[in-house]
Order: structure tokens, then C-alpha cells, then sequence
């Protein structure tokens, strides 16, 4: 086998992703639980860290990479920002060993907008970045980057210019959950990126995004007078926060050359079939790949061969 | 004392209001309970009303007019929807009566926005509507009648021609509760209109409505890199909610010769001076003042001295 040459970990709020990776780049093997931030803070980082080195039997002084919330103030180690305009190839040089421990464990800073109008943060999707310029070259590119708080990011020459996050993913599940549309949704089927009413709130919200509360309204009322299905009202509520975040993002960005969405999944394919339907041509680059390429990058900044 | 003439009921979905009102117009007697629809559909809507009228020692025989969620389907008797355009003159004549009891009671129905499109319904402020609509005049009137649902009404020649609902009290109340901003706002205080964040945050959601989830998530990076207050995060979350929710109702409204406010205390003063903010001059009608005359046409209507 080929020697393990560092661990690499994208750790969130809810989720933990671990991989080994040989010095040829190769995956050796992969680790995924739940034992995000939240949890981890409660039972400990270090202790998280270590029983799934254990479990792929790690040498014991493999270095680790780290990127996402183990380094916000509530996590393991703070990281701190690095300020935007950011050039991505600064990130690694920002990485912030823990301290007092029997490993050399890095984690990666995230990118903080301080623009008093426009107040930004990002932890985690930096290193997507990261991964994701390398395949995207010169000019001006618009990064899509779904999820619970989408980012969008302005990336010129490899330097963050600027981002705006929206919180969709999350406001979809407040609405779904605690809202009078959870009764409206609450026996919805699976939906694709192609089903007509996501389609049609999505150009709604992005044609009228001033409308989007109102178009949220708008799936009560057509069940109550009209009878659509529950699955076309969770499509619609989906499509019209998709709708209106695209709008936010285009408004926001000016001018650019390419579109390029960085996503996996389910979520990926409805982003896919949106930015198309509205004729934005997204480039596609796997989020999952994105961050593992991310993390390689800052890895062999941090421990050159 | 002047003889009762009816009582007067605004049935909502957590909030019940009685009045006994004279002959001559004077209240002879007002009871508030949080007995609303949700409450009443399981102790019953009669036992909740009776106790009420006994309390305030209501003649046996006296009629009552009612208005709101107890004409739902899921309420007492189902009113059944008025649909636009609608003459609010014809309400009265909508009303239905509930059966098998010893005693005159009428339930006033909702109005309903058919159109595809633009599905809408209302029930309760078509009766606030009624009353407001008689200090109106002629002329195109966009009405504003703020809450958890809030109702934008387009009103000429006392007919309504068409209407918007807009979520924002409900995704006021959702996203302060349960969602990453409720840790940002858990020790805010008491702001009025007049707070310098929610003007800012009005102006900002009004000028550029995409942003809208976007502004919310930078009550929290503003939090982070900068130390906002609670009290800030809160008055930008609501400007930023009701700021959305005025350009999507100017937006949806087109040309008017006036805006009205129907309002009542501490959410009215918000209203007034959000609307106030924008130049659009609104005039004012108390909401509680507004629903009583206007269950008082209709019970004139149908119980003509």
C-alpha cells in the first residue's frame, strides 16, 4: 500500500467527513458521521478525531487537515478570518495548529467580509473554493456553493472579491417545519429539478422577488382553492427561496463571465436544474471532490513533499 | 341601560373578542380570551360562546354576528369564500347561519382570490375591510392590514379588486425562534419604529427585495464582525421582513391614489412609520375600531331595526 500521507477532515455543524490520503493522492480510506461540531463539542474534538484515526488504523503521528466549524469560536481551536478581497492561495498560510497535542493538526481559517453594509462570513466552503479555481482558470466567476446558508462568491483571478450568503436551506426547513405550510407539505413526495412547479416558482421568485412571502402564501391558498398536491407545494416553496436567492445573487454580483456551481446530491441537481431553466449554463464541479481537493491543496502547502 | 342589540364576535385562530353593542352603537360590555379557533374546534364553539355571552349577562335571545377562522372549514360552521372582485356591500348577504341552535347566529365569509396564478384568500379582514372602507371614499385605495398573514388589499369604489398576503408576521416569528438567528436576538429588547436598524433594514429590503435572505443571515455576520446588539439583529430582522413585504405589495398593487393603514398598537406603530420611512403617507384606521364597525354593517344589514 502506499504510504499515508496526511488525513484530511471537513468538519460542520452536523456532519464529519475524514479521509485518508496517500502521497500519490489516493483515497486509502473514508470515514462519515454525524459527529459534527455540535456533538464534538460536547464529547471533545480531540477524542472524535482520534477514535476514527483508530478506526482506519492512522500512523499515529499522521498529520491531519482541517477545515469548516472545528475552527469558529464555539469549536475546537478558533481559526479566525482572512479578509476579503482574499487571495485562495493565502488560506493555507492562515491554518492554525491545536495546540498541546501529540499530532500536528491544522485547521484552515474561513473568509469574513467586513463591509459594515454587507457583513459576510464563510467556514468551510473556502476550501471548496479552493479546490473548485483550479478547474475554473481566468476571468470573472460567479460560485454557487447550496445549502443550508448558500454562499455565492465572486472570484476574479483566483482572489475572493466578494460573497453574499442567503439563508435558503435553512429557511426552507423553518418554513417546512413550524409554518402553516407544514400541514400543506407534510405528506410530499420526493420532487426533481424538472417538476413543473418548481420550475414555474422559480422564474416566479426570481422575476418578482419582492413577491417571495407572498408566493410562500401562494401554496396554502392554491391547495385550499385549487387542490394542488402536496408535492407540488413543497416544490413550489423550494423553487420560490431558490428563485429569490438567485435573483439576491445575480443583483448582487454585476457583471460576470461564467456561472459555476459547486454541489453534490439531490440539492445540486434542483440548483442544476434552475440556474438552466433560467438559462445560466452552470459550470458543474462536484462539492465533495471540491473540498478533498481543497484540503490536498492546503495539505501539500502546509507538509511539502 | 340601552337595550342590547347584538353581540359582535371576531373569532380568530388563538384570540376570541366579544362585544355586546347597543341600539345606539355604544359597547355595553367587551370580553378578550385566547379561546380562538384552535382552542374552541376542541372544548366547542358553542359551550366557548354561550360562557362568554352568560358572563356579561347577554340576553337568551340575542343575536350574534361573527367574523374569522369560526367560518373555516376547520372551524364552527364553514362561511364558505366571497370571491373577487367582490363589493364589500355583499358580505352581509354571505353570511351563514349555524343550525340546530336556539339562538341567531351568523358567520361572515372570507374572500377568495381564484386567479391560478395568484391564489389568495382572507377571512376576518374582509370584515375590518367593511369597516375601514366607510372613511375611505372613492378613488383606488391599497389597503395594508399588517399581522402574522399579512393583507394587502387593492380596494376601489368599495369593491375589492383584488389582494396579496404576504407571511411576514409568521416568518417573523419562525425565524426568531428557530433558526441560527435565534441566538442573535435571545436578549433583545423592546425597539420601537424609530430604531435607527430597522429604518436601515426597511430602506435596504425595499431597495433591493433578492436580497432579503441575504440580509437576514448578515444580522448574524454582523453579530460576528462587528458586535451588534440583540436589539439591533431583532429591528433588522423585522425592517428587513416588512421592507420586503411593502415593495412586493407596491410591486403587486400598481398605480393607487392612497395607502391605508389598519393597525393597532405596538406591530401598527412598526407599520406607520416603515411606511412612514417611504414617503407613502398613510392614513390610519384603528383595527379594532375597524372590525367592530364592520360587524356592526353587516348585523345592520341582517337585523335592520
Amino acid at each position: 500500500m502506499t504510504a499515508a500521507y496526511y488525513a484530511a477532515v471537513d468538519w460542520g455543524t452536523t456532519s464529519f467527513r475524514l479521509w485518508i490520503i496517500a502521497e500519490d493522492g489516493a483515497v486509502l480510506a473514508e470515514r462519515r458521521s454525524g459527529e459534527g461540531m455540535t456533538t464534538a463539542a460536547k464529547t471533545g474534538f480531540s477524542t472524535v478525531l482520534e477514535a476514527h484515526l483508530a478506526a482506519v488504523a492512522a500512523p499515529a503521528h499522521l498529520p491531519v487537515i482541517i477545515c469548516g466549524m472545528a475552527g469558529a469560536k464555539q469549536g475546537w481551536v478558533e481559526a479566525g478570518y482572512l479578509d476579503t478581497p482574499a487571495a485562495l492561495s493565502t488560506i493555507a498560510a492562515g491554518a492554525v495548529a491545536v495546540p498541546d497535542i501529540d499530532r500536528d493538526i491544522r485547521i484552515l481559517p474561513g473568509l469574513a467580509q467586513r463591509d459594515p453594509q454587507h457583513p459576510d462570513v464563510m467556514r468551510g466552503e473556502e476550501t471548496q473554493l479552493l479546490g473548485a479555481a483550479t478547474s475554473l482558470g481566468d476571468g470573472r466567476h460567479l460560485v454557487c456553493m447550496p445549502g443550508t446558508h448558500s454562499k455565492w462568491v465572486r472570484l476574479e483571478g483566483g482572489k475572493v472579491t466578494g460573497f453574499s450568503t442567503f439563508m435558503t436551506g435553512e429557511l426552507f426547513d423553518v418554513i417546512s417545519k413550524h409554518s402553516i405550510l407544514s400541514h400543506s407539505i407534510a405528506d410530499a413526495q420526493v420532487f426533481s429539478g424538472e417538476h413543473p412547479a418548481f420550475l414555474a416558482a422559480v422564474a416566479a421568485a426570481c422575476a418578482n422577488p419582492a413577491l417571495a412571502t407572498n408566493l410562500t402564501f401562494g401554496v396554502r391558498a392554491g391547495q385550499l382553492l385549487h387542490g394542488a398536491t402536496a408535492t407540488d407545494a413543497k416544490a413550489t416553496l423550494s423553487g420560490t427561496l431558490i428563485g429569490l436567492e438567485i435573483a439576491g445573487a445575480l443583483a448582487a454580483a454585476g457583471a460576470v463571465d461564467s456561472v459555476c456551481l459547486v454541489a453534490s446530491g439531490s440539492l445540486g441537481a434542483l440548483y442544476r436544474a434552475a440556474l438552466t431553466s433560467l438559462n445560466l449554463s452552470p459550470r458543474i464541479v462536484d462539492a465533495d471532490e471540491a473540498v478533498r481537493a481543497g484540503l490536498s491543496t492546503a495539505a501539500q502547502a502546509i507538509w511539502p513533499l
